[in-house]
């Protein structure tokens, strides 16, 4: 136990310091200086895949060898939707690995060798990752558990590594973009520095790759994260004793869970299905005439006002049904509770800063475009709506467990067995869960041995029951709403929608590198709070 | 109790938006723009302290009024000498106010008033909120819970916000000061903007009173954080009930605390006048001529490198002796001590980073000076050494509690009574202390009421006690020269004293954007931890 806490700081500082190193190479690289080249970078990164790969190897071999020795899994980490999903990412990833040996091709004459050993190996990494997570994520290790320590949380901070690697070069490649665009639209004269290959591509498809990489960025950015927060819910198993919940699997009845659905998802459509259109007009306007591309912004912001107003209201709607709703919710300690809600505040702290800035900049400018009102608006809904839904998000985590408890045991299991992978809660809440009710008993000085605990806890008076229908059905509306737009929020961004690069009214005031930085830090924790808000929004449903 | 959880959420958004709000505001005025000037950013920071002092005023007077009833008080949160402490430094700050109006009557002709309200409203909260410190800061709030809540965190993100506020300013005034005395050398040619009043001063005094704010800074910003930590312990007592350990207070012996202590203080002691000594010769030289430059340079490095490499070694011998004593430490869950340690791993990210970044930068120059080779052996050795005294620290606050519970009961008031301004696990371990005690119970299934509880929960052998001792003497002098150590290490920074602007090697490699960058990050929070790691220390020695 002792070493078990010696090993879980050691491995921790490990594990930071090597994204750490990564970072400074980074830094370096990104100053584009004599010194230290993309090629070092990426060998780096390399050098760290090769390691994961030999952990991996040698821990699947080790699996293999001793089959018959019974290991304990967490039922609850990894759904096969989840793993579906990131399934699909990597196929994409693989893909853009393609892409890149294909360029490398290309320009072989003037590339550093680097640059084709790093996608092969990373095709090679993503491969085995992906059958790592299917049969190995759910394995709760019991041996060699210092070691085995390290090779977790190495994998966790390489993928973080490349993650942060995916970030900056996506929006590096966006930045580019972008002043190309500002330039041929006559806005300002930057001189563009190029960075890419010094010589003619001896293949005719160079160009295509290279255009089709930027499409296939998200994915490959998103797969990283998710795949480092299950290895880290994986890193926080290792020594722990799997609580089996044996009546939970015994039952599993398809309910239809579209029921009492209306007004939600008919909502959510509307707006994914505007938000495309929203992404599709801009994509093409912003980069026209000086005329459409100011249209194009306005055209964002008002759509965003509308949306964002709507995500409001219903986050208000679901948090006053709760405050009707006299029963008491689930109020125990939980770290893993706490550890949700930390990563959701702390992962809207980076739009925060962005809108806040935004409103410094709109509040103040001198230059007064059409749009200067309507991003002051837009800026500060955007503050209220996560503030909102945070609390909305946060209240739920809490409010479910009893409801699932009290009004439909048979189907709990399905709601165990949930998304975990951003929600550490679920995954780890159970354990506290039992701690909790001796707790109770305890505390009420009640004074029996707790081996046999009453399979209903808490019993909830039966005519409550009628009343508590159409709260669930407001509820569970107001949440497929918000899984909706928290989708259409992420499309956005992620495929190029910025207009906080567009509308220049944030580079007067804090001048082009202050506010190149904020939104490089702004607008990946964006990416991530919006996917996280979806991955819990999913697992409250499911809950409900 | 639901009320109290959105309460808190909301709150903590509500303060984390104040202090954004002026984190853009401090962006902006970073750029020097047209739009967002000095006198804005001040305006805002000093309505944010007067809605501060007008909540203070409400609540002491509110105290005053009703003033029979009796108020609950955390007894171990804000010792005398940490409120001592704080007000030496307030009166510090007091004077640095004082030159700051000097300042601005000189140069009244062209400032605008905003230059002065503020350091009056400065002055004003600085006097009202260690009246507040002194008298209330020990309460446990349980009266419009909700109001106090949104009052106390608007105090904690004011003063965070003044902190921020601080080590901005005094990294720009380093900045302009560094760019200064690198183009007398002759380094570079970079053109100083003076953003300074634009008109002569009409006193003798100015530039005494601009030169001395310079070392008043540090004072300041450590007064700041300081009471921001200790209004968050407040904050988070909110509510809370006190647990009264009356046999605590009963028996106070004043036993010499430097009984044992031999090495530790002695070489302690020679390390901090070592580093005044290469404060004062390292602050002259750096500014004369290129060679004293590089030789002052040179001798920082040597310094550290032997002063780091002691601290190390203390550290290991301290863990080493950890790993001799076969007693099972102390390993129950507890949030708090959690967040203790995280907050000391999270502040040693600034300097890993910043560290890490000169290893590259050491490692790939083409320029190769003469203190090439041992800036990067310092730069490692500062990452282990920072490994090594987290591993350190936080084994010793799992360990001192049990070893403070079985040896010596008598003196565990003073051990609990302790420094918890920055360490928050003590001053909330002990409501989790009682819960872990009838969780064992419960789980050896003793089923027993746990009424009466047994005052030494697991009785030591006796016999043990000898051996003990030397284990105990060695830690104490290893917690000594840490203390003392890490005192070093806070005072060179502080004081100006920081070779990684100097020594010109990471610029080269990052250039002057990002490393002033990857600087402005990383000194604060190494200025933190290094302060964290005492006041940790000092509370570890307390326990011994």
């Amino acid at each position: 136990k002792e070493r078990k806490k010696s090993a879980e700081i050691v491995s921790g500082q490990y594990g930071l310091n090597l994204l750490l190193v990564g970072v400074a190479l980074m830094l370096a690289v990104g100053y584009h200086g004599p010194a230290v080249k993309e090629k070092h970078l990426l060998s780096f990164i390399t050098a760290l895949m090769l390691g994961q790969i030999l952990w991996m190897l040698w821990y699947i071999g080790r699996r293999v060898a001793r089959k018959t020795a019974p290991l304990e899994k967490d039922a609850r980490s990894g759904t096969s939707w989840i793993r579906g999903g990131i399934t699909i990412m990597a196929l994409l990833s693989l893909i853009m690995d393609a892409f890149r040996i294909g360029r490398y091709i290309g320009y072989r004459k003037c590339m550093s060798a680097a640059l084709v050993v790093y996608p092969v190996v990373h095709a090679l990494h993503t491969v085995s990752q992906v059958h790592f997570l299917w049969f190995h994520i759910k394995d709760m290790i019991k041996t060699y558990e210092t070691f085995e320590r390290f090779g977790v949380i190495h994998a966790v901070f390489t993928n973080l590594l490349l993650w942060c690697n995916g970030a900056m070069s996506e929006s590096e490649h966006f930045l580019k973009d972008h002043k190309k665009r500002l330039s041929e639209l006559g806005y300002v004269n930057l001189s563009i520095a190029d960075h890419g290959p010094h010589c003619n591509c001896s293949t005719r498809a160079c160009s295509v790759f290279s255009s089709s990489l930027y499409y296939l960025y998200p994915f490959n950015i998103e797969y990283h994260i998710l795949v480092s927060a299950m290895l880290f819910v994986m890193w926080k198993n290792i020594g722990r004793t799997a609580h089996h919940h044996h009546h939970h699997q015994q039952e599993r009845p398809h309910v239809p869970r579209i029921r009492g659905l209306s007004a939600g998802p008919a909502l959510g459509l509307v707006a994914l299905a505007s938000t495309i259109a929203v992404l599709a007009v801009y994509t093409v306007h912003v980069g026209e005439t000086v005329e459409t591309h100011d249209s194009a912004i306005s055209m964002f912001y008002h759509h965003g006002i509308v949306l964002l107003g709507c995500m409001g209201l219903a986050g208000a709607l679901g948090l006053l049904v709760y405050r009707t709703d006299s029963r008491p919710p689930d109020r125990s300690k939980s770290a893993s509770r706490q550890l949700d809600q930390e990563m959701l505040v702390g992962a809207s702290v980076g739009t925060w800063l962005m809108c806040w800035c935004s409103v410094v900049a709109a509040g103040v400018t001198y230059s007064s475009p059409s749009y200067r009102w309507v991003a002051l608006a837009y800026s500060l809904l955007l503050v209220l709506e996560k503030s909102v839904q945070n609390l909305f998000i946060i209240e739920s985590l809490y409010r479910t467990d009893e409801a699932a408890e009290t009004q439909r045991p048979t189907h709990a299991p399905r709601a165990t067995v949930s998304t975990e992978i951003f929600s550490v809660s679920a995954s780890l809440s159970s354990p506290f869960r039992g701690d909790r009710e001796v707790h109770r008993q305890v505390h009420r000085q009640v004074c029996v041995c707790p081996r046999k605990r009453p399979a209903t806890p808490v019993p909830t008076a039966p005519s409550r029951a009628g009343t508590l229908g159409w709260r669930r059905r407001v509820v569970r509306n107001v949440t497929v709403f918000l899984i909706l737009g928290n989708m259409s929020l992420w499309l956005l961004p992620a495929f190029g929608c910025r207009p906080q690069y567009d509308n220049g009214l944030e580079h007067e005031t804090f001048g082009f590198t202050i506010w190149t930085m904020v939104l490089n830090f702004a607008m990946p924790l964006n990416l991530f709070y919006r996917m996280h808000a979806v991955s819990s929004l999913v697992e409250v449903f499911q809950h409900l």
